[in-house]
């Protein structure tokens, strides 16, 4: 059976989409179109420049007989400055306000589109380290985890307060919460997580740190170390334990008085931004 | 600036696998690409036929001033029953035996590449009916249920065992669980829902149905109805509160002194399978 160019291109952008961060040899494609090689490298070169162009991603070429190509979502700068305009604005909606100056986002946490969105951001920013796994605290973080994982291809590892009959045996320890001061617990099941791994922290809100710190404790008896940490939001804090972090927005001030919320863009962009792809045009 | 038709069709077919289930205008991609509208048809024309022929899903074309394409994920029976035989072999393997019988699913509840495709598997299902929201209880359910909702492109609402400051004003039931007859509560933030909503139901895992009964309680509090209800695995039961749900593997039996666990088929071919693509070939 014969395909088209046309028809090539539609399933292998398909095909590349579901599969980023894995390298996918030529040979899948050449059996799957029954084509020559040298037409999928042309029918890839189209995708990547495309890729590009269209702030979509990258492929990267992997030379040699056990070669392929990988792909990374990646966002150009524009879509992205914009995108966390538009989240903020959403943020600094004063019906989100509730009573103790805490704010609901489970609106923003559940809808399917600004997750991958956020996802998608946040996994470009680590899309060249080495990360095995991403680790999330239940439950608030664990849309914003899946959303990153889907696109860096790693698994998603989730702590608990308390420990379930269904997770088995599961190592435990205390911390101090950064910003209530108070003593917690956190729970990961031994068999979720790989001695050594190298693990992406993901948090939907880090006001003092007390929970990434938490997360940081438990890799210790993992013997696991931090490859990152991604917040959604996070607030002004006077003393914080965390620095080496990437927030996509940040909580200026809650005013409940007034009903006042004013939400600025995180520290995304003042980081090293060499993951962007350029814009176009 | 003028685009190609090979540029184009990777752009839309990029754009329409992140808008499902959304009606999109030929104007945006007239003018996205500055083309003319019946060239923007005939690229539609080879995407629908490659994402038919490809188990990838369907385009639905809407005439008229107000009209478009909507692209619905869909998947053909032949990689449908190939995934769940996959995940049958996975889910027998006896390292997940826990005491008391119970299963270790976290790693494939937190697997990226499984989710997306339980999500995709489960949204095919319910493609043609009309859902306003995905609705599951914390912890495990949640993977499930933004994988399904990044396919029909609704929200996720998320039922806790307990209140939290950030969710503002919640409604509460208690409900008697299938398998151990407890009474349990069950939470859920009153902004988190409108009422009269049409909401699909999920879970990990279902014995007695008692969580899924507790659900549909709490959508009574709202005025809500049951638009489906879409687990990953259901057990073996006598008596079961529920009977209209969708499965995709079936736990026969586990026998935890010769350490043997049983899965098969759930009912997802049982059912209507319309939605299921034809096998290409």
């Amino acid at each position: 059976m014969k395909f088209r160019r046309s028809e090539r291109i539609i399933d292998m952008t398909h095909y590349l989409l579901e599969h980023p961060h894995q390298l996918v040899s030529l040979t899948l494609f050449a059996e799957r179109f029954g084509s020559a090689k040298s037409s999928i490298s042309e029918d890839l070169a189209i995708i990547k420049e495309t890729f590009e162009k269209r702030g979509i991603g990258t492929l990267q070429t992997v030379p040699g007989a056990a070669g392929g190509v990988k792909f990374y979502s990646r966002v150009n700068e524009e879509s992205a400055k914009e995108f966390i305009a538009d989240l903020c604005r959403q943020i600094e909606n004063p019906d989100r306000l509730l009573p103790g100056g805490y704010l609901y986002m489970m609106d923003l946490l559940g809808h399917p589109r600004i997750m991958n969105q956020v996802g998608k951001l946040l996994a470009s920013a680590y899309a060249d380290q080495k990360i095995d796994a991403i680790m999330t605290v239940a439950t608030k973080g664990i849309p914003i985890a899946h959303a990153i994982a889907a696109h860096l291809n790693v698994p998603v590892v989730v702590v608990r307060r308390d420990s379930k009959v269904t997770e088995g045996p599961t190592v435990s320890i205390n911390y101090v919460s950064g910003s209530t001061k108070r003593i917690q617990a956190m729970v990961l099941s031994k068999r979720s997580l790989k001695e050594g791994s190298k693990v992406l922290l993901v948090d939907d809100f880090m006001k003092g740190g007390g929970t990434i710190n938490g997360m940081i404790s438990l890799l210790a008896e993992f013997n696991a170390s931090v490859a990152g940490i991604a917040v959604l939001v996070e607030a002004e804090y006077p003393e914080r334990l965390i620095n080496d972090y990437i927030s996509l927005v940040k909580l200026k001030d809650v005013n409940e008085k007034e009903a006042a919320i004013s939400v600025v863009e995180g520290n995304y962009f003042s980081k090293n931004i060499d993951f962007l792809l350029e814009d176009s045009e």
